[in-house]
C-alpha cells in the first residue's frame, strides 16, 4: 500500500470501526471513514481527522446516490484497493420488532457497497459478520462448517444475507472477500452493549441494576484489540479459494450475564442491588448459550490476549473511564 | 381445512405454482393464486379459475402496498391458514447481471409477505427454497447440516437471505416454517428451464442445438409430480421445533447436460447438430456438478417414483407436447 491508494471504512465512526481506522494509520494509505453516525460519533473519530491521510464522508451507505457519491469522493484521492464494511443496525431487539431496520442498516449497505465496487473493480471486500448467524446450536459446538443455519434475529437473518450477497459477488468479480464472524465484542469506545447498558443504567438509578433475562445467558466476549488482531491475521493470510469465513472469539466458553452484572455493581456502585428478569432469553433473539469453535483461527497462528473474563473486567474499567466514573 | 379457509399460493401461475394449485383442489379450501405474471401465466391456470373456489390477484409481492391489497382480498375470502411461497426471480444469468432482480422478485418478496403474515396472524410459511444456497461443494455429498453456505449465484444468496428471514420471524411469530431446498424440476406447464430453452432453440433454428458450456455439468432433476408429493409429505408431518428444512430430489446423481441435449434432439428432430461450449459452467453462477443427499426426506417415508434421467425423457415429452410439436 502508499500514499495513492485508499483504505475504505464503513462505519468507520463505531465502536469497532475506529479502533481499525487507528490501526492502519501507520500504513500511509489514505483512509476514508464512512459512516451516518447512527451509531458512530464523531467524538470518536475526531483525533484521528487531525491526520491529513484520514478523511470523513458522512453517508447513508444503504442508498444507491449516497454511496455513488461516496466512491466517486474516495476515488478523487486514489485507488480504492479494499473495502472494510462495519456498518449495520446494532439494536437487535429494534431489528426484530422492525424488520426495515436490518434490511436497510445490515444488509442493504452491503448490497450497495457491491453494486459500487462492481463499477470501480475493487477486489477485495472484508465484511463484519456476526455469530448470530448460526442461531441457536445449543449444546454444540459451531465451527464454520456447522449447519443448517437458523438466525433467530433478523440482525443476523441480514447478516447472513450479506455473507451470501458477498459469496455470489466473489463468483462475479470480487477476487478475495474475508468474512469475520464476530462474538460479542467489547472495549472502547463504547456504543452499545451489556456493559454499556448496565453502566448507563447504574447512572440513571445508581440503587438498582435491573437485567434483561434471568442472568444465565452465557457468552463468549473479547476485546476489541483481540479482535481487530484476529482480523489483520485472516486479511493477510494467502488462501486456496476467494471467500475466507473465519469465526473469531476467544478459547473459552463465556461468562453469564451475572457475572457481568456483579463486575459492573462492583466497579460502579458496591451498594446497587441486582434485579433479574424470568427469561433464559434476554430479549427475542437473544440467543441463551453459545459455543464457538475457533480452532480454523488458531490455527492460523492468533491467540487472543484475554479470555473472556479478562476482556469484561478490562472493558468495564474502560467505559467506566469514558463515562469519566 | 374447510370452505372458510383460504390457502395463499404465491407464484400460484407459475410452473410449479400451477401443479400446487391442480393438487390442492380437492381439499375444499379457497386457493387464491397471487401472481404477477411475469414468468407465470394465466393459460396455466385458467381451467383451475372456472372452479369458484379458486381466486387470482395480480400482484407485484415485493411492494408493500400491493401485498397489503392481496391480503385484504384473501382475508375478506375467509381464514388465510397458510401461506406457500413460490415466486422468484428464475433467471439467473440475469441476476447475476443485475442484482437489483433477485433482491426484488426474490428476496423482498418473501420479506413483504411476513410482514403482512405477522398483522394478520398467520402463522404457516411453506417457502420454495433452492439447492442454490449450497454453493459449490464438488464431490462432496450435499445434505441440510452441509456449511458454509456460499452461494455462487444472486439468485441462491436471495434463497440464503429469504430463509434467514423466516427463521427469524420463526422466532417472532410463525409456528412452523417448512423449507423446501428444490433440486432442478422438470414438467409442464414449463416457463423456463434447459429442456425449455433447448426446444425453443430448435424451434428457431431446426438444423442446430447450441448448448452453453461443455455438456458435462451434471445435476439431478425430479419431475414435478414428485416434488409436489414430497412437499405434502413434509407439510403433513410433525416436527420438534419450528422450522423444517428438507432437500427434495432424485436418490440419484442426476444426468448431464449432453444426456438432455441428446434426448432433446432424438425427440425434435434427430438430425439436428448438438454444438458444445468450452467452459464446465453453462454460466457465471451456474453449479457444474451437485451431489444432494436426500436422506432426511427418505426417512419420511417418501420415495421419487421417477429418477433423474426418466423425469427428463417423460418431461421432454410433455414440453414437446406443450409446444405441440
Amino acid at each position: 500500500m502508499n500514499s495513492n491508494s485508499v483504505i475504505l471504512i464503513c462505519g468507520g465512526a463505531g465502536f469497532i470501526g475506529s479502533n481499525l481506522v487507528n490501526r492502519f494509520l501507520s500504513l500511509g494509505s489514505n483512509i476514508v471513514i464512512a459512516d451516518n453516525y447512527s451509531r458512530g460519533s464523531s467524538l470518536n473519530i475526531a483525533k484521528y481527522l487531525a491526520n491529513p491521510a484520514v478523511h470523513f464522508f458522512e453517508v447513508d451507505l444503504s442508498k444507491r446516490q449516497n454511496v455513488k457519491n461516496l466512491f466517486q469522493y474516495a476515488a478523487a484521492l486514489g485507488d480504492i484497493c479494499e473495502v472494510w464494511h462495519l456498518a449495520a443496525n446494532s439494536d437487535i431487539p429494534l431489528g426484530v420488532e422492525n424488520p426495515d431496520v436490518d434490511h436497510k442498516d445490515t444488509f442493504l449497505t452491503t448490497f450497495e457497497l457491491l453494486i459500487e465496487m462492481k463499477k470501480y473493480g475493487i477486489k477485495l471486500f472484508n465484511f463484519a459478520s456476526s455469530s448470530a448467524i448460526y442461531g441457536d446450536f445449543g449444546d454444540l459446538r459451531i465451527s464454520e462448517n456447522s449447519g443448517p443455519l437458523l438466525p433467530i434475529s433478523n440482525y443476523g437473518a441480514m447478516k447472513l444475507a450479506s455473507e451470501a450477497q458477498l459469496s455470489a459477488a466473489a463468483e462475479d468479480f470480487l477476487v478475495r472477500v474475508n468474512i469475520f464472524r464476530f462474538p460479542n465484542v467489547v472495549g472502547v469506545p463504547a456504543t452499545h452493549g451489556v456493559i454499556f447498558d448496565f453502566i448507563n443504567k447504574l447512572l440513571l438509578d445508581p440503587s438498582t441494576l435491573p437485567v434483561l433475562g434471568d442472568g444465565t445467558q452465557q457468552k463468549a466476549y473479547l476485546h476489541v484489540e483481540d479482535l481487530i488482531s484476529a482480523m489483520l491475521t485472516i486479511h493477510d493470510r494467502d488462501i486456496e479459494g476467494k471467500v475466507e469465513v473465519v469465526n473469531i472469539g476467544p478459547i473459552d466458553d463465556g461468562v453469564s450475564v451475572k457475572f457481568i452484572a456483579e463486575k459492573v455493581v462492583e466497579r460502579i456502585n458496591s451498594k446497587a442491588k441486582i434485579i433479574y428478569g424470568t427469561s433464559n432469553k434476554g430479549w427475542v433473539g437473544d440467543v441463551p448459550k453459545f459455543k464457538y469453535s475457533v480452532d480454523k483461527l488458531l490455527s492460523y497462528g492468533w491467540s487472543p490476549k484475554l479470555n473472556s473474563e479478562e476482556a469484561i473486567i478490562k472493558a468495564i474499567d474502560e467505559i467506566a473511564l469514558q463515562f469519566e466514573i
